[in-house]
């Protein structure tokens, strides 16, 4: 039973349904940023983010700051590429647009691979694009939160390090760590930013970065000092070194409840194989799948290689748009998420499956979901009279 | 009586200790970002940040992002001053020598006016540095964590306004806020930058802006794009505005619990009139600095104008540090700061009286602190020796 007040069933691509524990913690007591006991949880925090990504390289870092996902973008953006270098950002659905706005910002030139719409850049055409100029990072949205396409980041990856080896590999995370497999020594990647809201399963407020030996080396070596402050790893290394070494350290008041609910669902995540954890996001990604398809529905993304396992952005029948599904869904106490991708927001609803949803079969999250989607299409479709 | 787990009494310069209410409201239940009950609670908490500037000018806009107050210097250095652009910057602390690195970061020249340790700058040397050349934009802080110094911001904005009418007013007033008196509009500022954690008595996790109907102008105005993509005032402008007028909006996910807990906190705030708030402060400081005065101990800020009332920075009796006298208080259940000021830290501690521990006498907190000090000290000199 959960202690939490009786509230409709979150599954949007993130905010995600947390568990109790995690929002207990959430109320933690007023602390110092510098005690030895909010040390000690920062430290494990940051050590644990290590094991998220499966990494064991000492040279990689963590880091968890104040902050939106989109955050992780200006640390990137202002860090590990300078004015007038080039970026490829590749495209499969709004972030990429967003990721490619923030890079110019701070000066950097980006080009896109644009994909059409629930589709993604193909391994010939990067390999391509890479080939014809010098990249100084490549950015690659693992599960785009817009159109629930799920990018192939170690076989990029491959592709990068075969054709141009320098370029630093930087995965846009946010709606995969915690639910994508994700093997950040193994494959090589560079940077993998998220935030705590999704498959975290940690309340939003917190942006989480991993960077590896390679990144910090391209930190290092800046011929000009990062362009923003408060995304400056310059200012954050120290302080996310320190903590992890047990010593308190100063640079900005770290979010000291967000921090242990951090703690507390990193906790439970990490105590069991994240192998485990992708095969139960993948196993309930493919039941929503297949009733998607059992109730005549296409998913924007048509090839399966290419299908997110913790959301399902999924096209309504014609003639109907998400406010006549979303308050169906509702009324059954579960809530989607409409449209994002700007071209075609009024014909689509996104199903997020991720985290205490999926890992708590008690909670019966999925199959209450599915049920009610099949009964508000129904009625909508009556409703306006579309078959 | 608190339903807080038991915990030494947290009286640092933030975060401070929180009321149940508003931890209570940090373990909110999941909720969509752009569902309409979380922006009702978005926009009426936007509505009172209005209150607590004491500010009823339409023309002036609240901000809350989530992040720490560090980033409110992004935003003002990103947004109100360009490139080559010249701010001056008052110097009452640690703090100033931060905000100047934060401007230089984005390209502004940063003129330091540095008064000595526990002083402010003087309004003649203030009119002064105006008279020399021309500034976009001044900063104070309105009171300096690291030293407990006061800066009269009213009269400073009145010098200014009087010289160099069109240099922007940048109040840094993480400390300040909720604690000494602000009248946004009467005293014709231009930015107030703050955070959750102190006065405001809600967790870390939240930068909280307020800019005025000239600042706005003056970002509309800009020859060049903002230089910040996560603190972007064209970013988050239409965001803040929306969600204030019951629309939800997107730029990146808000931190939806801190804004719950930000709501409550400010709903107890504004419910009095903030006048009988910064007169509850000024009475509990001065029974705090004639403790202090009667213990035979010195401020930081021998001045009392340039006194702060929400904390007291205390050179410790010659031949201690902070490490003798902590330990002592922590052992009596209650934790003040030790120095930050890098020329003299080891030299001085911090006791920060703000928010419930000042506004619910039941708490007993500050007579408890006053009480703990007198006897950890005299523990300290016993033990070193000392007079």
């Amino acid at each position: 039973m959960s202690s939490q007040a009786p509230h409709s069933t979150l599954l949007i691509p993130g905010p995600i349904e947390f568990d109790d524990a995690v929002l207990q913690s959430m109320s933690h007591f007023a602390e110092s940023h510098v005690s030895p006991a909010f040390v000690k949880v920062f430290g494990e925090t940051l050590t644990m983010v290590r094991k998220l990504f499966q990494s064991t390289n000492p040279s990689a870092q963590p880091f968890v700051i104040a902050g939106s996902g989109t955050l992780g973008w200006d640390v990137v953006a202002s860090n590990l590429i300078e004015r007038g270098e080039n970026a490829l950002v590749l495209h499969s659905g709004y972030f990429a647009d967003s990721f490619a706005a923030c890079l110019e910002t701070y000066g950097a030139h980006a080009t896109q691979l644009k994909a059409p719409i629930g589709d993604r850049p193909s391994l010939e055409q990067i390999e391509q694009a890479l080939k014809e100029k010098p990249y100084k990072l490549i950015t690659i949205t693992h599960v785009d939160t817009s159109t629930g396409v799920l990018s192939d980041i170690k076989r990029v990856t491959e592709v990068v390090r075969r054709v141009s080896p320098d370029t630093l590999v930087v995965v846009d995370g946010v709606c995969s760590v915690g639910c994508e497999e994700i093997a950040f020594d193994e494959w090589d990647l560079d940077v993998v930013l998220t935030a705590s809201q999704k498959a975290i399963g940690c309340p939003p407020g917190l942006s989480i970065l991993m960077l590896s030996g390679r990144a910090i080396d391209r930190f290092r070596s800046r011929k000009t000092p990062p362009s923003s402050y408060f995304a400056s790893i310059a200012n954050w290394m120290p302080v996310m070194q320190n903590y992890e070494n047990n010593k308190p350290s100063y640079f900005a008041t770290p979010p000291t409840q967000l921090v242990h609910a951090l703690h507390t669902s990193l906790s439970q995540i990490t105590a069991r194989p994240m192998a485990e954890r992708f095969a139960i996001h993948a196993k309930n990604s493919d039941r929503v799948k297949a009733a998607v398809a059992e109730l005549g529905l296409r998913q924007l993304a048509p090839q399966p290689e290419s299908q997110a396992h913790a959301m399902t952005a999924i096209y309504l029948p014609d003639g109907l748009t998400p406010a006549d599904v979303l308050p169906g869904l509702l009324k059954r106490g579960v809530i989607f998420a409409a449209g994002l991708h700007k071209e075609i927001a009024t014909r689509y609803i996104r199903f997020g499956h991720m985290g205490v949803s999926v890992t708590d079969p008690a909670r019966n999250d999925i199959d209450k979901a599915i049920a009610a989607l099949k009964e508000a299409l129904t009625e909508a479709k009556q409703a306006k009279l579309v078959n």
